[in-house]
């Protein structure tokens, strides 16, 4: 054993802080009490070395922004502002200090990039290293998966498929800068949280963050909303990005459109509605599931239970 | 594999239903929105298969209540009331479908018991089988740790001991009435919320849970508000259970001591003030720690990392 749960616990506390703006009771009570408003956006999401992250590819810093922006982008979807968070965290008792040091710092520093605190957590011995994070935000109006209308158009607020390539890069030693670059995005997308909250002020009618793949949430919106969504593949290669991301492919004699539609993990926000600040990369049509999508073979979308 | 993630959370959305009271946007969208008030109690646990139950020992039914026991808990030990649970639930893919609805159900039913929901989670694939759960109450004024007064008495709601009890005994093939209750109580305790609420309203000073020892919460209320808790176990011996405790104690030549100071995850209610309904176990004095505990060795507590 590298280290006690006390001194662990000390140290996260000293991290993450007991006195923040709307937390009345912090670290180091049975719970934490803070200020809420009327309607409070709650979600929870769990990482489990192996699955979702290793610690050979990633940081213990770059572990921590991850999962924290996998939890606070689903606060962000639902047009809502995350507040808080609690952490509850598996670790095997073979972990350095620094390196738990590190992780909570990903964690917080993911988290004060969107104006929210770690307020409370709970530790425990296991065979894995697991992070489950839970957030909890404010928000006026959600915005819900099933809201799309036929006549939208359907957008979303970067190009997906990054953090695809990065994994698919990051077992190759590639070292020139796009691959860096997407293999940076793997181990820690940066999410535009910025473009959540305009698709929110602009009073999208339905929207969900990518965490699965674009072609399973646009899906989901297609479902929940009673129509469907045809992308336009004539659009999305005009995206700034797009011809990096198929350079990379094609080196990898990749399918790039499978990146696009079927990778995961990228966060990036879809939502439709009219005048949206975003890229636009489709429309909202009578019918059912997901239109316009052509690729070379069927989607490979990313199944931890697969 | 002997299910698919979509068909676990079919089953489960059923298991924890969608439209409850106060629940705006249920399970099915990238996060729930439920209706708060001012003060949000937030608390989160995790329960590792393994370090905190045993598949072998405890049906999933057990599992599931005793997880949410202890998480919910910590929303009563702050003088809350839980509303809302959500679950990050990590799975090998070897359990059969009856278990993981099993598991669903336990949570589910202590949860109602407390007239709270699961309204969302998350699940992923793990070398064991883990839970997170995250409780959001409401709370009016909120009991810490740190209102101990000199002078105040000490009370507990129940007499703790009994699961640690049960540890001991479950792995001998004991079958009378009492061996049975203890190990009951160590698979999924029997929370006496009612006393949390009833503390609350007596407008106890100081609150806690004792899911790690009552010397270890014992000690951090002390610590919390300067003061020193001092029991009397003269007064302990008078309380109902204690004979038929002393009983399972003495036939395994445990000293009871142990079991009630020592012993962890009762869930039972530890509180300080005045005319409080609860069970008087001592006082609060000037000084600091605990003082007033005497037993044949030094306390064995409870801590998952030693």
């Amino acid at each position: 054993m590298n280290f006690d749960e006390a001194g662990v616990i000390s140290a996260l506390t000293r991290i993450f802080g007991t006195t923040h703006r709307g937390v009345e009771v912090g670290i180091g009570d049975d719970a934490a009490v803070v200020a809420t408003t009327e309607h409070t956006v709650i979600t929870t999401d769990i990482a489990v070395e192996g699955t979702h992250f290793s610690t050979q590819w990633s940081s213990a810093f770059d572990i921590g922004r991850k999962i924290a922006a996998a939890n606070l982008a689903d606060v962000y979807a639902m047009g809502g502002s995350p507040r808080f968070l609690v952490a509850a965290v598996t670790l095997t008792g073979q972990e350095s200090m620094p390196w738990i040091e590190e992780l909570a710092e990903g964690i917080a520093h993911e988290a004060a990039s969107c104006g929210a605190f770690v307020v409370g957590g709970d530790l425990a011995k296991g065979p894995c290293i697991s992070i489950a994070l839970t957030a909890i935000g404010e928000v006026d109006y959600p915005i819900k998966r099933s809201g799309a209308k036929v006549g939208d158009l359907i957008y979303v607020s970067s190009l997906p498929g990054w953090s695809a390539a990065g994994l698919s890069l990051i077992e190759l030693e590639l070292v020139d800068d796009l691959a860096v670059h997407a293999v940076a995005e793997y181990c820690a997308p940066t999410v535009d949280y910025v473009s959540a909250i305009q698709f929110s002020n602009n009073k999208a009618h339905s929207m969900c963050d990518v965490s699965d793949a674009l072609i399973i949430q646009a899906d989901q919106i297609a479902k929940s909303s009673g129509i469907a969504l045809k992308f336009d593949q004539e659009l999305i290669v005009k995206h700034p990005e797009f011809e990096s991301l198929k350079e990379l492919a094609d080196s990898q004699n990749v399918d790039v459109w499978q990146w696009i539609f079927a990778g995961g993990e990228d966060h990036v926000f879809l939502a439709t509605g009219t005048h949206l600040e975003g890229f636009c990369v489709g429309t909202v049509v009578e019918g059912s599931g997901v239109l316009g999508v052509e690729m070379k073979k069927a989607p490979d979308t990313w199944r931890h239970f697969n």
